[in-house]
């Protein structure tokens, strides 16, 4: 049974990816260049798309840095290194709906019903498209969107690491074997991919090892 | 009051344009070049983006190609030249839910509310994603995805064309001035842009044009 899988390289989707593969999909992993600062998380998308055995690893490059908003794909933004209230600049604009979109068009080209993303509700950074209600509304609306779906054949957009914590995740991981020295999770990791430490995406990683008292393999500056 | 309003070139998405820019909206018009055989169109878009008086018009490459699955953007499956039963080859898959996801973020970014879409469920090829059922859980979507429907600025996916024929569509359109010898229609335009008088699209538009009592100007081959 094919599935996609979101793939950023980061240690969320890894552990997804490794999930999805358990549950005895043929994984087709779906990854964007879109205009971010840190490419060194799609060479780390390459390795753990590799090493999980996946049926094809697809890169698309968007131009997310086109329309601009974000700390993530506009260089004139700063990334911010103490944690903010609200909404972080780290925030990309319609990001989750953009990459869902493509995985829809995707799941309907290669038969694919299911669809995983590792978006996650606990240890997360505020972003609106990763919250529960948002994942079921576009779910809702990729079963009214294509032919599949409206021909008996509904997509499912899979989260199973929305309830867990951060150390659970990585627990899980472990378990599955994936190798977290391959995945990137800093906002702004130097040229050859060691992490900033500083950074909030930094210091949920850092916690989360702390917490699954797993020893962290993330090189740090 | 700023909008966004997705324009493909069609007569459909230039009737829109007139509407929103009638109804006093600053208008973002955003294009896509997503692979499909017919770039006559964009050239379409960037004529009519500048008789309407817009304040930008963004073009955005996306390789839909890479997806695969339609005639309109696989050389290899044939644009059909009779009505088909069900939903045609033409379709692309999840097409409006990824030019809907790029309006979202392009809207945020310009802090624009209101995203004009010129779907029609009337004279139309039979796209599950054209209907109001999909446009107004996408709306719901949306509303849930963005840090501005979040913080109190909810996202309106407005369709003016929804419920009107196609000859109802041209004669709002001449009523607005629309040059409908910009417009393309045809899912395989020659080079030089004449229409083939024979697909799907060609033969609504005719019947458009003939039941609105207006002459047609398009240049059939």
């Amino acid at each position: 049974m094919n599935a996609v899988i979101l793939l950023s390289g980061g240690l969320d989707s890894a552990t997804v990816l490794a999930i999805a593969a358990e549950q005895g999909y043929q994984c087709h992993a779906l990854s964007f260049h879109y205009g971010q600062r840190h490419r060194v998380e799609l060479n780390a998308a390459k390795q753990l798309a590799a090493n999980a055995g996946v049926k094809e690893h697809r890169i698309i490059d968007i131009d997310l840095a086109q329309l601009g908003g974000s700390a993530l794909t506009d260089e004139s933004i700063a990334v911010p290194e103490v944690a903010q209230e609200g909404i972080p600049v780290t925030y990309v604009p319609a990001r989750n709906t953009i990459f869902l979109a493509y995985a829809l068009a995707f799941a309907e080209v290669i038969q694919a019903r299911d669809i995983f993303i590792g978006v996650n509700a606990v240890d997360y950074s505020g972003y609106p498209d990763c919250r529960p209600e948002y994942i079921s509304s576009f779910q809702h609306t990729a079963r009214l969107a294509t032919k599949s779906a409206v021909e008996g054949q509904p997509i499912n957009i899979l989260t199973p690491l929305m309830s867990l914590g951060k150390a659970e995740i990585i627990q899980r991981g472990v378990e599955l074997g994936v190798d977290y020295s391959l995945t990137v999770s800093c906002y702004q990791p130097s040229e050859t991919g060691a992490a900033c430490a500083v950074c909030d995406s930094c210091r949920f990683r850092k916690a989360g090892f702390a917490a699954a008292g797993v020893s962290d393999p993330t090189l740090y500056i």
